[in-house]
């Protein structure tokens, strides 16, 4: 096992009926920016609990922020935010609000320009954060990380920073009751690999480690495929919330080396041609997978046996079987795994693997030895 | 599942070599009370490794925390703490010194009598406490829970507040490599029982918790007896440290039932003849989960399967098998499994069920429903 540090203070509220807990978490006379997406909190009932438990508290709403929540509306949440004077800051909605809303949160505490904090420059200070979570998939919800998008460098930048931790997260898993199919299996597809990420790499003897990812990933193909057929089934959205919560917090990753690269490789993808987060990395991952077959074998070999039950066939052909298990999990869950069912052919990796430059994206994953002639493999096997 | 609430804010520093960050994480100025057990650290290197990193700091030393920490012995630590101004508390050593010193970091901000902490008046103030961990077993390092022995009362008291989450910890498993036998063996089966009195309830629909305590239990199995045979085997302790700090950091209860009678009943035995905690547990649990295989048997049917492999048999076959290898672990542990053996018989029972009567621990177990004719039952199973 690797040497590792390990924090991470944000205070879970867990169930049916917690959101009420708000006004036990937020400091009174806080004046709060509530912070939120589209419409549909007011739709499915969230706002309404989220407004009950605010009473008495001075608020300013502002709504809009989209799925890779974008620079130019978080600027214009920061300026509503400096103008209400507000001092707490509290997100409603999936992972892009949260990541949005940790942005809103320093930027509120910087005096130069916002987009230095999405640069280079080390988040110093943040407004508390709290987040109230509608959608289980990216761990926002209690990690100090954030992704913004900027349009028109066509870029998503990463940053964090401990101050970022969301003080609590509220997680409710009746709020995700009303999600569409294509959040769902996107959530799933997310927390998914977010776990492949800190699991698939080579063995460093963390057993509990590989057993709490291998704990994951079964829970996740189990309950993926029952919350699309049954979407009101408390029980499947609890897994599930819980499952994506615990895929980012940062424990899987403690003391084990960690890839990331379909990450890095997908964010390109979100940022070039808008396609949803989980949706890149369901074309990437599989396509990963069998180029870094052999760097990754005894990790691919454990993955086929411990996730997947497959124990028949030489190395090679158990290999294939849980890439392609793999593959169809996520066909399952309605996300495809190839660039072309998004329209995309060999056109695109020019600019792929240029974005991937310019951002110094050029030795990724755990050995660092995906470079620009990798990362094109990669994207050749995910046409 | 069930709705929870989770929090846990000590930060981890795991690895060989960690113990210099003391200097980042005690604030500069500190007046530090260094509280530890026995001399063993002037032995094993472990103090030479502290006083190293506290260079600077104004240091007072108090040691002889014994194991099942005594109140006397730690009312002298208060004393000590509260003359020599100390504002920071550093626990060096195992669960015990680390209880004790969230007592010490209690009662050095409570103007009343000290012993008012453990009978019920709640914890208001405490002064920051961080440990570095030398003995894997009881988790105490990273959650808000300590006992404390009475010697005259023939009482061992516990206490809780969320004030007494250690700021951090220092876990390096070399600093364990000197432990005796008989200390591997109890921290093993104590994070065993941990883990168990989380998991063996009954079914709530929590597929991953389940699994994340099955995780725990088959790497315990795993590394326990490795543990053993080479002592100075790093990964070998390195995960069993991972393990007993997650075995009771209260992830693994969340929204699930949790039993604890074990340990109720174990904390009667030390109290009133010395057994050693982990000694106590391995008695009871075995005949707990014989006389509860009713009320218990989904979770020990999925125990003897996924923990143990046993598919063979009736119901009943493969939970006796189950039980039987649970005793023979802790066996190889080399802790018994049964009162005898420690030169205790049925008389001794009267005097554990008066006990457990004037703690009021007439309705233990996930049911509420182990009242003393059930206690009774489980204790003569035990002998």
């Amino acid at each position: 096992m690797r040497n590792f540090s390990f924090y991470n203070p944000t205070k879970i509220h867990f169930g049916e009926g917690q959101i009420a807990k708000l006004s036990r978490e937020i400091p009174a006379g806080s004046r709060v920016l509530v912070t939120h997406g589209g419409g549909s909190i007011f739709q499915n009932g969230v706002w309404a609990q989220v407004e009950a438990a605010l009473a008495g508290y001075s608020i300013s709403r502002f709504g809009g922020i989209e799925a890779n929540p974008q620079f130019d509306t978080l600027v214009r949440a920061v300026e509503q935010g400096k103008a209400e004077q507000c001092d707490f800051i509290l997100a409603v909605g999936g992972g892009s609000v949260i990541d949005g809303s940790k942005f809103i949160a320093a930027a509120l505490c910087y005096a130069g320009e916002p987009l230095d904090l999405l640069t280079g420059t080390r988040v110093q200070a943040a407004l508390p954060l709290g987040c109230v979570l509608t959608l289980a998939a990216t761990g926002s919800e209690s990690n100090p990380h954030g992704v913004v998008t900027h349009v028109a460098r066509q870029e998503k930048l990463g940053f964090s920073s401990a101050l970022l931790y969301p003080r609590f997260a509220i997680l409710d898993p009746r709020t995700t009751f009303s999600l569409p199919t294509r959040q769902i299996g996107n959530g799933v597809v997310d927390a998914f690999v977010h776990t492949i990420e800190q699991y698939l790499t080579f063995p460093v003897d963390a057993p509990l480690q590989d057993r709490y990812a291998e704990s994951l990933l079964q829970t996740l193909i189990e309950e993926g495929p029952k919350a699309l057929a049954a979407p009101e089934d408390y029980n499947v959205r609890a897994n599930l919330m819980w499952c994506a919560t615990q895929a980012l917090n940062g424990l899987l990753g403690c003391g084990v080396p960690q890839d990331w690269a379909t990450h890095m490789i997908g964010h390109e993808l979100t940022a070039l041609y808008h396609l949803d987060h989980a949706q890149t990395l369901a074309v990437v991952l599989p396509a990963l997978l069998a180029e870094r077959r052999d760097s990754k074998r005894a990790k691919l070999l454990q993955y086929a046996a411990r996730v997947w039950q497959i124990e028949q066939g030489d190395e090679e052909q158990r290999i294939d079987a849980a890439i392609a298990a793999t593959r169809t999990f996520f066909q399952r869950m309605g996300v495809p795994t190839s660039l072309s069912e998004h329209g995309l052919g060999a056109e695109v990796i020019p600019h792929v693997l240029a974005q991937l430059e310019r951002h110094k994206m050029v030795t990724l994953g755990e050995q660092r030895d995906i470079d620009l002639a990798v990362s094109e493999r990669i994207l050749l096997r995910a046409l």
